[in-house]
């Protein structure tokens, strides 16, 4: 796509090393797109934990229904992305699509159809041709090597203007273990595109019910704290697979989330997921700025949680902060609306650390050359204290621009 | 203000007959706009009532916290009304400021301060300075007269690009009363302007108790379902005055809402809310399409309105609209990001009586020129038939465009 890469991208995309009992292969389906890869597929080493979560969509996709049907078994062989369809509202012959996908990568690399997990992105609502990964999964298969992680990041980008990686290493008992992940955004659901996807793979050997608990922990502070335009894809998805390959090396087994031997691990783990997190934020459609919103003194962490998500949300909000307008009575707005305890007299509104608002009223002190020149920044925190608790919460989101509605308002061709 | 009018503007403006007991009049105070007026003043015949309807922010405005302590007594003399300055967020500065506008009205048309009603629409967060009312009231008040009922809906626009006006007349008994009404939108708060409010008059004789639940009957489906990018004004105001001469005439002093010789009334009534609530749509910021949600087979009518607010807020539906793309994967995925009983694979929907998508798949007959006319329309009705009971709700909204956003990023300055 000739989209430039978004100014907010990372400087610098990070190495990653292999991860053993993982190998990875992409390929040109066609499903849509042309000149580019569009289909990725991962094989895991026996004895791979899953773990997932989902869109809280009523209205999932084919892939999301197949993958939660089959985690609870807590096992996978392999995984299979495509970019191009979501298999999204196609009814029956969406289901089918997922059937025959999963059996001939079953076929292909010699496991069950069960343990295949999968993921669609793309145009929802147009039927999925799965026949086009007839000849592909073989020479997926064939082609699938450890050491490629930017082309399995590439294969599944849509809108996405930069590919997401990240990786960190912890300690596991006295035994290093890797954790491997790449993500795609951007907006949720586009004309020619859509989803959040993201898959993070380790050599740790952690059992399916407790990288599920790591899992859940983890994504509260990232993934779920972050949002675009409010919208909530019939795809996200967000899948952990645990190889185990570092127990043959001597890393002990885990068998429960509360392991004190997983503290290294938990933290290196939530690093990758807030990373991938942060960098769909800084993808998000059209996106100028991206933006941290703390809310803190609110009643608790959810009242916090829901008047940050009520201020990323506002299109009043976004769109003040694209004209680098320091605009708190939008922020105001936003926290009125969002239905938890307030008291419009004992807020204080920063932008950029520069206090615009306090008790109730425009800070007479604030110097606004200063806050122009912070409304300047690609990254701008926005914090507000509520004044009436302890409760404290930090989620992330871009601008709205007028490239936002070019990109979903274009003629779906 | 240069902004060209709506392209979804009515054709023609209706004509308002005097309504006995209200007179109007205007005046420019310089509060911040130049050239043109700022400040309405309506004054209301002895044994006026009052009902209102207020913003659900918890926020709200000084103008709306007076309001609310004053509406349970019932009885209106004054409305003071202006434009430029929301006096929100100006703590107890607001507080002094909506006093002091009150006692200069009630001391220059010789009412209590008391029985003045307010409201103050534009910039929020600065501080309103009341003492420029202080030679204008006297003025205004020797101006009032009862034809003039453009003037008014003109000085309280914002960002409006119209006047929005309504009437209608109904049998009381047997006798004719008018009731007439206007209103300002457009966005919800921008950084000149902001806010809803809307005014209706009548010459009925209603007491307080039964046109307070008029008031909240009629905005249900009227006011209470208009949204133009979800986001709560500190502001919003609606305020209902009955000045009873009309029983001077013969007509019944009606006491409770359940009186059956209100039928005509209530229909009446109904109708101007609806007719205001409309152009407030059709004026929302850089709108080019009203568009009209109709959700129909949801579980229960609050669940069919819960389902029709997620589309109409959807800032990828209306981005779609905005690009005259009837993209129903965006439809289905406001469906079920709403969190209401739905079921992908019984949900059918339609633009423009056309129907794309059905029992959870696309529809295999439609024709794709057929609905491309449709979305060139500037109105545009969506339906969703959920398929799972009886519920049945509409909406209105509008599009979401690359106006929206220059109109609300443009440096506050």
């Amino acid at each position: 796509m000739a989209t430039p890469v978004s100014p907010l991208a990372p400087p610098s995309r990070p190495e990653l090393r292999p991860i053993e009992g993982v190998r990875l292969a992409t390929a040109a389906a066609g499903i849509r797109y042309a000149g580019r890869t569009d289909v990725m597929l991962a094989l895991f080493a026996p004895g791979t934990t899953v773990a997932g979560v989902f869109t809280r969509s009523r209205c999932p996709s084919a892939p999301v229904e197949w993958c939660r049907e089959r985690i609870k078994a807590g096992h996978a062989a392999a995984l299979v992305v495509n970019s191009g369809n979501a298999n999204a509202f196609t009814g029956k012959n969406g289901r089918a699509a997922t059937r025959l996908t999963a059996a001939l990568a079953a076929k292909a690399s010699g496991c069950r159809p069960d343990e295949v997990f999968l993921a669609s992105t793309g145009v929802i609502g147009e039927p999925l041709d799965a026949n086009r990964f007839a000849g592909v999964m073989e020479r997926l298969v064939a082609d699938a090597e450890p050491a490629d992680w930017l082309n399995p990041a590439r294969s599944i980008m849509t809108t996405d203007t930069f590919p997401k990686l990240a990786t960190a290493t912890a300690r596991l008992g006295r035994h290093e273990v890797t954790i491997n992940g790449f993500a795609k955004g951007a907006g949720m659901i586009a004309p020619d595109m859509g989803t959040m996807l993201a898959f993070v793979f380790t050599d740790a050997a952690i059992a399916a019910p407790a990288l599920q608990a790591l899992l859940r922990e983890g994504v509260a502070d990232t993934f779920n704290a972050v949002t675009i335009d409010g919208d909530t894809s019939t795809s996200d998805t967000l899948l952990a697979f645990a190889t185990g390959a570092a127990a043959h090396r001597g890393a002990p087994r885990i068998a429960r989330a509360g392991d004190p031997r997983l503290k290294g691990f938990r933290a290196a783990f939530v690093r990758v997921l807030a990373d991938l997190a942060e960098q769909v934020a800084r993808d998000g459609e059209g996106a100028r700025k991206l933006v941290e919103i703390i809310v803190e003194g609110a009643v608790s962490k959810p009242s916090a949680r829901r008047i940050a998500l009520s201020i990323a949300n506002s299109p009043l909000v976004k769109t003040a902060i694209a004209g680098e307008d320091a605009n708190w009575g939008r922020v105001v707005m936003a926290v009125g609306k969002a239905g938890e305890p307030a008291d419009r007299d004992r807020l204080s509104i920063w932008f950029g650390g520069i206090r615009v608002a306090h008790r109730g009223e425009r800070d007479p002190s604030y110097d606004e050359a200063q806050v122009s020149a912070v409304m300047k920044r690609p990254e701008i925190s926005l914090k507000v204290a509520i004044g009436l608790g302890k409760g404290r919460d930090r989620v992330l989101t871009c601008d709205l621009t007028k490239e936002y509605v070019a990109i979903n308002g274009d003629y779906r061709s």
